[in-house]
């Protein structure tokens, strides 16, 4: 069997049995979105490792090194923030073809540093080896969370609301007219294909892909809610809405209910649903890349979570759904008042579920 | 310019610039064989990431998915060992093809876990993606030292011995087998090729190829060395000698004088060698991937280290050469009592020096 065949979260699964089990030092380990370490006293150490493939996260033409750079360090500060916690090193490692340019990879390093300085992530390390074909970064960041501000997948209880913070769907729309714009290249100025483009201000796409290329992680959000105590559950909207609140309900054994017409959806996005002759919800709940935060509260406590997050940072939350029993299953309210099962359609590498992004290899 | 131009060294020297300093919680950044970080009390954090490139490190039909994950993680404890510290938790970025089968990533998961398990390392974490092209093993460590016993490039003084663990040049002649075996397919069975595995039994093949494939981390030799507080500088040979001491040349200001004649080398490498018609001390100096240590320590320190280091490891310590001052350079006393330049002809990506291993992609 192909590990596509398989798919990513069960290869997983699979991959934990192997592994021998782990001492009292490791409070979370392979399954959330950062390992949990015993640190020093009430704080914990935090680490997590993603990486950008070429050709699969991005292709080499349409993003700048520095997009690149400011993408493949805010993809792993977002998994700190739904941690609860802050970031404090990086370390990069590298695979480059030989022919790469050196002004390149200047120019990743100054959008790493970029990316790292607002949030007081230092660089500390990395490695650097040849790549026959495609460019890897793969980013490594360390962190620190008090054991009281620790945020997990599980943790969520049946009543509990789901919010989430920004909009969905951005980044997805944005790889719409990304890849609109590959096709219309490839045949050659064909107007027809430019049907989505063609609708959109000149602001509305740059704002969209700025969306897809350099997510903000939600650090000052995160840094709002988790000492409040009051969530008690958070993940970041890496596959999409419909994936990784799957991760929640599994992870916490609970169901879940979505409501399709509460999901906030930006203007920019309604418009390229509107002109692909689709709903903006299949965009929000099953685009991933958005990196915006999703957590559960009790629902006494999510106005105010609204509220303060709102005064904090300026950001908005929205209330998307509640947290039902596992016996209920995950559901999604249509906006017709229909209630539907609530497919995980997210990203998924190798490939068994929709998209992944970009070519096949 | 392009990055095979200027050089990985030169390279990752480039890079520091464009990251602003650091503060007072990173004890080592860019540039040692680990990061050192501030941890608790005493004791620093240690943090590692180092890779596998398929086509660049090792050829997929010629190394077990067992062997690639014993490795993978032995050349990062190796850091971990040269730094004077313990292993604790790694964390494991796979890129994939998507038609790799599910059995080879259990494999390469059983022999990250065997090589973690002897050292007390847990697996915490990684990351799963596709990839277009390459198979691509990323690895990071994290350990710990108590701050005196730190050992870093740094630190040598002149008059100090320069000592090696183990032998040199074993998986540079293992390197030598591979190719020459290689080759002999491509060929179609020529046996004109096959040179210097004629001249070679079946056992030292084996070893020599387990030399290549699956080095030894020597934490137990640097658990032995570090607390002695008697070594001034250590580095692990994963370039090669004549490159990696003059890491410690440029990081602790002075010059070296390395004796060939005294260099520790096996019998099978010495075999590889006459059968190459080389000298053997080629392999030892210049040939990279053996993750034995490097070590300074001044003269009345030696013995007792290797007396101790034997004792209570069974591996042998070797005093390769002597400190000089900066200013009479890198030299190396050939067996005929002939000194010349030391020149770093070591393992280098990007493909300025010798060979970068296998094929070029």
């Amino acid at each position: 069997m192909h590990i596509r065949d398989l798919g990513e979260f069960p290869l997983i699964d699979r991959i934990r049995q192997f592994l021998p089990p782990t001492g009292a030092n490791v409070i979370v380990g392979i399954g959330d979105d950062v390992a949990v370490l015993a640190g020093q006293g009430d704080t914990y150490i935090l680490a997590k490792v993603d990486s950008q493939v070429e050709n699969v996260h991005f292709l080499r033409h349409r993003i700048s090194p520095q997009q690149l750079g400011r993408r493949s360090l805010a993809i792993n500060l977002s998994d700190i923030a739904a941690s609860g916690g802050y970031p404090e090193y990086a370390l990069v490692s590298l695979a480059l073809p030989a022919d790469t340019e050196v002004t390149w990879v200047d120019n990743l390093y100054q959008g790493l540093a970029q990316e790292a300085t607002p949030y007081g992530v230092a660089i500390v390390g990395g490695n650097m080896a040849r790549s026959p074909h495609d460019i890897y970064v793969d980013v490594f960041v360390l962190g620190r969370v008090p054991s009281r501000h620790l945020l997990l997948r599980s943790g969520a209880r049946v009543g509990d609301r789901v919010l989430v913070t920004g909009s969905l769907g951005d980044a997805a729309a944005g790889l719409v007219l990304l890849l609109e714009d590959e096709e219309r290249k490839e045949k050659g100025q064909d107007q027809s294909v430019a049907t989505v483009v063609r609708d959109l201000s000149a602001e509305d796409q740059e704002w969209l892909m700025s969306r897809l290329y350099t997510p903000t992680p939600r650090l000052r959000e995160s840094a709002v809610i988790a000492p409040t105590g009051l969530a008690t559950a958070m993940i970041d909207l890496s596959d999409g809405l419909s994936s990784d609140i799957g991760h929640i309900c599994e992870r916490s054994g609970v169901g879940v209910r979505l409501w399709a017409g509460r999901l906030p959806i930006s203007r920019a996005t309604r418009e390229v649903a509107r002109s692909m002759g689709k709903n903006s919800w299949d965009l929000a709940l099953d685009g991933g890349e958005d990196y915006e935060l999703c957590f559960t509260a009790p629902p006494e406590a999510a106005e105010y979570l609204i509220a303060t997050v709102y005064r904090e940072t300026g950001t908005s939350v929205s209330i998307v759904g509640e947290i039902l029993p596992a016996t209920q299953g995950r559901r999604l309210v249509l906006e017709e008042g229909h209630e539907a099962p609530l497919d995980a359609r997210g990203w998924e590498h190798f490939g068994r579920r929709k998209h992944s992004g970009f070519k096949e290899g």
